[in-house]
């Protein structure tokens, strides 16, 4: 997969170390089961190369700089690779002051944000972040989609991996919907409403009334325009606002925050503190009798040893797509 | 009712400047229309003062500090006097370095979280705190409580007042439960679930079972964890886990995390940028006709104004309850 990828984007002229590190974005995403921002993502993300939406040439460079603040500007380059970059950078102003925030404007869809906080987990650090997207679900007591479903990341170091918290602001995705909707599933929840103003559970009646739910009702709907705000606002890029005016999603704002826990006085005890509260998160009694209870992140772990032992599981109809880009 | 708190908090042997700030963000809160965080709670906090819960003579100490993060221990002292200490400190950080981490270990209930958002945004601050709390929201998938509902607060600068976004991880808090059961109303949407695992808008059958309804169902149980995860860690203090071994809630960890906006380089034209997003989401088209369409924190403009000309409405029996502490 990941030389398929790589292969395809390299034709599409990419510069070569950019060009991997959006194929492994795209292949991780899909060993660790996020097949919607994985595999199934990756020839919408070609197609946007080819409209020039996405550009591969570009990588950020700094706007401006004060102290453990860096603003960058990502060009519209691609935004895996923008996002891996960012993820680099902010780590290093952890380092160097404990907690570190980089923004960045004009930069492209991130794929799966767990992905970057992963990668400074997995090295040490706090992770959050964000992102902005196009315009795609209501104010709460609106019907027309004025706010982004802008994802929130937030993820810790634990036992050589991490626990990584990964949460659109809509209860289910686009690419959630996109799925449930092509297996011809309902989901377990209401996810948004449909043309008549009822709550549903039917992907295809959401997706049809653009009207999903945010987590929480009013709640999610105002975190969402926090989070818009805040990624407008630091990085000086476009707006959820200002993106719904094009017809295709670029020019996303992002914010990239990181704290270096070898900087804390209690570190040496951390892994231990993490411990006790998995520990006992553990042992919360299920509603369904033997069911185990996981944390954010925890299946990940199992779904990404089954396809590093087995394959990743693709739908044939997608990967001739992907054939077909080569 | 600034002087009767006052008044009431000198009699328990508070520090001058501590009863004073511990007296006005009641008020305050009350004003605001947060009467579940303000007037209302008032009696419990003293009961909490003389029970020895809350130590009105401890004032918070540092612990470490690593450039832009500082860890205080706040040694049980007043929840909303210790969580104000915290906010001007990491204002400085953040002066100091473009942002800023201030954590609090062992301090107390902060009362309304959104007080510090106004507090930082009134000085032109970005504001990101939150807080854990006793255990009282099940794992998703569990029936017992071991998750706390962590309120988050997001404060930007706005108009010479602020957008604050002030929230439980619970579709409900505590607070409104019990005033909600106090008035004898029902829910809008789902609170939780009664005892036989089916949701409801009843408060008073989500009191009895202890199973409020996270929001966004697993999305806000997992929100919650990090929440908790994070104030342990950043804090060296309790975990919500360790915070309920105790039949009282005390000993808290908090996080506060502010940016200066003066330090950005597209700083001038951050009130142009917002004014133009809060624009476009004013113009949302509302599901019913002619209903405004409100940003978190713009209702408590309206309360805020009505009661600062017409007084603040208090029920009876809140008010001599605490007339009598006095």
């Amino acid at each position: 997969m990941l030389d398929t990828f790589y292969q395809i984007l390299m034709s599409r002229d990419f510069e070569e170390n950019r060009g991997f590190v959006c194929s492994e974005i795209f292949t991780n995403n899909s060993i660790d089961g996020v097949y919607t921002h994985g595999v199934n993502r990756f020839p919408r993300f070609v197609s946007n190369v080819d409209t020039g939406h996405v550009k591969p040439h570009e990588s950020p460079t700094l706007k401006h700089k004060f102290a453990a603040i860096e603003q960058w500007d990502g060009h519209l380059g691609p935004g895996p690779s923008n996002a891996v970059y960012a993820t680099d950078i902010v780590i290093q102003l952890a380092s160097e002051f404990g907690i570190g925030c980089v923004s960045l404007a004009n930069t492209n869809h991130w794929m799966r944000g767990g992905s970057y906080g992963w990668q400074a987990a997995k090295k040490g650090y706090v992770f959050i972040g964000w992102t902005n997207t196009i315009g795609n679900m209501p104010a709460w007591g609106a019907i027309d989609s004025r706010l982004g479903n802008n994802p929130l990341v937030i993820a810790m170091p634990f036992q050589d991996e991490a626990i990584v918290l990964d949460m659109a602001m809509s209860q289910y995705s686009f690419g959630a919907m996109e799925l449930a909707q092509m297996k011809k599933e309902r989901f377990p929840v209401f996810g948004g409403y449909d043309r008549d103003g009822e709550l549903t559970n039917d992907p295809s009646a959401i997706l049809d009334s653009r009207r999903p739910l945010p987590i929480g009702f009013w709640k999610g709907a105002g975190l969402s325009l926090l989070l818009d705000i805040l990624s407008t606002v630091l990085s000086g890029g476009w707006s959820t606002s200002e993106i719904s005016k094009r017809e295709v999603e670029y020019g996303l704002s992002q914010v990239f925050l990181a704290i270096d826990l070898k900087r804390l006085g209690n570190h040496s005890i951390i892994p231990k503190l993490l411990q006790q509260i998995i520990d006992d998160y553990h042992q919360s009694k299920p509603q369904e009798n033997g069911k185990k209870i996981y944390y954010p992140g925890e299946r990940v772990l199992e779904t990404r040893k089954k396809n590093l032992a087995e394959g990743i599981p693709v739908l044939n109809s997608i990967w001739e797509q992907i054939v077909r880009l080569g």
